[in-house]
C-alpha cells in the first residue's frame, strides 16, 4: 500500500487562528510546515481510501481522486467536517465506515447525501477492502473512537488517533499483531500537565517503547508541541519521527 | 457600509463534488464563477462583521481581518462549518449572534473556544453594533432562522436566507421598513416542483415584486439554477441581479 499523511495537526491546526507563537509564525512563512486536520490516505488495488475526513478541502481532493471508501476514527468535527460539503455531491455513493456512535456529528446521519454510512464496526473484527485487511481497535477518547490496523499482506500499519494511552485489550492485540509501522496521537508537549483525551509526547514515546515497532510516527500535533520542539528539540529514538503533512512512508 | 458577498452557493456549492453539469464544469474552468457557502461581510466603523460562517477558509480570511462579531442566520452546517476551526484560535473572544436554537450545530456551544455565543436574538428587536443597527426577522426554514435587516443610517439592506417564502410578520415589517437592497434565497430553478425549505427563482421574484425594492439580489444559488440560467437565461426585472461570489454593492 501507499500511505500518505494528508494532515498531522490537531483541531486548531498549525497555524492556529490568531496565534503568534514561533510554530504558527513559521508555518505562515513555510507553508510546507502547516498541519491540517489529522488524516491520511491509502492507495492500493488502484483505489484510494481515506482515513478521516477533517480537511476543509476534502471535496476538492476527492474530485481529483474519488475515494473507494472512507474510514472514520470518530465523529469529532476535526475528523469529519469535510463531509458536510462532500455529501451533497453526485455519482455513486461512497461507503463510510466508523465506530458505533449513535450521535455521529450534527446531521450527517440524517442527511447523508451520497455518503453510505455503514453500521458501526466491531472492535477486532477485520474488514476486507479488496486486498487490504482493516482491523479496528478501540482507543481512549471522549467519543467512541477506533484505531485502524492495516495489513496489505506485506506491511502492517497501525493508525492510532485520537487517544490517551491505549486500552489494555488494544495494547495486547498490537503486541501480538507486531506492526511494522505505528502512527500514534502525540498532541501535547511534554510540559502539558493535564492530558485528558490525547497523549503528551512523553506518553506517546512510552507507548512506542513498549510496542517497539521498527518505525513509528507521531501525529495529531498541536502548535504547542511544535513550539516546544522548536525551542528544545526532543531527542527521539531512531525508530520515531514526527510526521509532516504530505509525507509518505517512502520519505523516511 | 461596505457589503460583500463572500459566498452565494447552496450547501453543495458550485462546482458540486463529482457533478458533470454545465454550471459545475464552467465553474471548474472559470473559478470566478464558483459559489462558496452563502455568506457575506460588512465593513463599517473600521470593523468587519460576518454574516454566516460556512466558508471552509474562514479562519484564514479572519487572520487577514479579524471580525468584530459574527451574525449567524441559522445552525445548518453550510452556515457555521467554518467555526469548527476558527473556535480553537487565540486572542480576544469573538461575539456570535444568532437565533435562539438550543441545539446549535454539533458541539459548538459545548466547546466554543474563542467564540462568545450570545443568547438568542429576539425577532424584530434591534441590535446596535456601533453605528450599524441590525434588526433580526424570522424566516421559514427547517431550523430556527433569522434574516438580518442592516441600517447604517444611509442604506437599508435586508439579508434573507435561508427561507421558503416569508412569514407574514416579516413581510409586513419589510414593507414598512422599505429596504434599499433586498438579498433573497433563490436556491432552486423554476422547474423545481417541490420546494420545502428554499425558494425557487419564481418564488423569489414574486416576493421581490411584492416588496419592490430599488435593488434586489438572488443568492444561495444551486448548480441546478445556474444550469437553468445557462440553458435558458431568465428575463430578470431591471432591479434584480443574481449575486456572484466576491461582488460588492458598488459592482451593480
Ligand atoms: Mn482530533
Ligand atoms: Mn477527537
Ligand atoms: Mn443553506
Ligand atoms: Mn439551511
Ligand atoms: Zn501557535
Ligand atoms: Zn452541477
Amino acid at each position: 500500500m501507499e500511505f500518505r499523511f494528508s494532515g498531522t495537526g490537531d483541531s486548531a491546526q498549525v497555524p492556529c487562528f490568531g496565534c503568534d507563537c514561533p510554530a504558527c509564525n513559521r508555518a505562515r512563512v513555510f507553508t510546507s510546515l502547516t498541519r491540517r486536520p489529522c488524516s491520511a490516505e491509502v492507495r492500493i488495488d488502484g483505489k484510494r481510501y481515506l482515513l478521516d475526513a477533517g480537511r476543509m478541502d476534502l471535496a476538492h481532493s476527492c474530485e481529483l481522486a474519488r475515494p473507494a471508501a472512507i474510514l472514520i476514527t470518530h465523529y469529532h468535527a476535526d475528523h469529519v467536517q469535510g463531509l458536510f460539503h462532500l455529501r451533497w455531491g453526485c455519482g455513486e455513493r461512497i461507503p463510510v465506515y466508523g465506530p458505533k456512535d449513535p450521535q455521529g456529528c450534527a446531521d450527517l446521519y440524517r442527511n447523508p447525501g451520497i455518503l453510505d454510512f455503514q453500521s458501526g464496526l466491531k472492535p477486532f473484527k477485520p474488514l476486507k477492502l479488496d486486498s487490504l485487511t482493516v482491523t479496528p481497535v478501540p482507543l481512549n477518547h471522549s467519543k467512541p473512537t477506533l484505531g485502524y490496523c492495516l495489513d496489505d499482506g506485506g506491511t502492517r500499519l497501525a493508525y492510532l488517533t485520537d487517544t490517551l494511552g491505549l486500552p489494555p485489550e488494544t495494547e495486547r492485540f498490537l503486541r501480538s499483531w507486531e506492526p511494522d509501522v505505528v502512527i500514534l496521537d502525540s498532541s501535547h508537549p511534554a510540559a502539558f500537565t493535564t492530558p485528558r483525551n490525547h497523549n503528551t509526547i512523553t506518553q506517546a514515546l512510552d507507548i512506542i517503547a513498549r510496542l517497539n515497532p521498527p518505525r513509528a510516527y507521531l501525529t495529531h500535533i498541536s502548535h504547542e508541541l511544535d513550539t516546544e520542539c522548536l525551542v528544545a528539540p526532543p531527542l527521539l529514538p531512531a525508530n520515531v519521527r514526527i510526521a509532516q503533512d504530505g509525507e509518505t512512508l517512502e520519505d523516511w
